[in-house]
């Protein structure tokens, strides 16, 4: 069975990774099962062979791969004949486009309404390591970063816009089917969804319902997710 | 001989609209001879059929279409045996999402730069009626929108990362070959290069040389085109 290195939370069932929700929509969009290992972000030797410290980390028989983009290229090489994540060259480049967007703009959005979520929710041992990367990383303290909870709010609503028109024509991002870039969207408001105290997205917003429709997708792989709601 | 409506300065040879840049690309694409009759802000009279106020408007025999989208969607469906703008519900959805970036992102970045050079382009008889809308739309002085230049460009070069990253691996936003994807970044881009006085891509950022490819495209129809600087 193929094995995903997961990110997880002081709960072990607690994964809250947008990078990592990537790759498991990846996976089941390909009908490929995977069992999934929790692993903290202090845990850099249990990934060691890949030369790097952050997850996905995905061992699929005797291929170890990184990173969610990485990986969905690897999956649509390998099992050729599942649906794509990312058909063709112009589906790469489209894909890329909306990850560069996520995660320059997306993420920083998030970030700021999500740090203090993540600190409250991660192994205690990981909280140091955290505090002192995301500080040094950012410039001021997590209480600070998060404070302007209504304002941090409001910039996540407004930086959504081009997924929201987007929606407002198509049914998913990828068009009459989710493709990857709608998994790299939907990963990066797990992170939200499944970390957060409270709602981030406004239920008048497009990107509200095809959410929920995504949420549904794959037998609920994210509707089944536990959450610090929960 | 299909007929386009498009936005000129004082100039009748300065064509600046990031909306018609995208179309003028698209009818290129597609293989389309068309001629332009230069039009103004105020003129909303001669394009009334269209029941709104605003170019591109595109006269193709007894069809008249509005909007750069709706024109590109128009030729994909008119024009079949001409290489697609948007193939697939996937090409569009794609399109949309980065036409809904640059309109909610980018030419908010790119206006702050350029509101006073538009303003001292276009003809007289705009005049009055351009500072009045825009000053409306951003509650400040045309002079107050764009006094902190170096600013607005360190934005705008912020604002560009989605496309920059795209560009690293890929030659175009539509992989291998440009689609509307490209046409919709490049006609944004034009707005600058017609009228701005001086250069606003950094060389050091690869959207600069994918410029410079784009600009040649098509018989060098964006490299023809008069600027403020000639």
């Amino acid at each position: 069975m193929r094995n995903l290195f997961d990110l997880a939370g002081n709960d072990p069932d607690l994964r809250f990774s947008p990078y990592c929700w990537r790759t498991k929509y990846s996976l089941a969009h390909k009908g490929l099962p995977f069992d999934t290992t929790p692993w903290r972000f202090t845990e850099k030797d249990r990934i060691e062979e890949t030369g790097q410290g952050r997850v996905p980390v995905l061992v699929d028989g005797d291929r170890t791969v990184h990173d969610s983009f990485q990986i969905a290229l690897y999956l649509d090489e390998t099992y050729t004949e599942e649906p794509a994540l990312m058909p063709g060259a112009s589906g790469k480049a489209a894909a890329s486009f909306v990850q560069g967007w996520c995660d320059s703009q997306l993420l920083l959005a998030l970030r700021n309404v999500l740090l203090l979520d993540v600190y409250n929710n991660i192994h205690p041992k990981d909280q140091a390591y955290f505090r002192e990367s995301r500080e040094k990383a950012t410039g001021q303290t997590l209480e600070e970063v998060c404070k302007d909870r209504q304002g941090h709010l409001d910039h996540l609503h407004s930086t959504l816009k081009p997924a929201e028109s987007t929606l407002s024509t198509n049914k998913f991002l990828g068009g009459d089917q989710p493709n990857f870039s709608d998994y790299i969207l939907f990963g990066s408001l797990m992170w939200a969804h499944c970390i957060c105290t409270d709602e981030t997205l406004r239920p008048d917003n497009r990107v509200f319902d095809w959410f929920q429709t995504l949420l549904d997708l794959h037998d609920g792989l994210g509707r089944n997710a536990p959450t610090v709601r929960d």
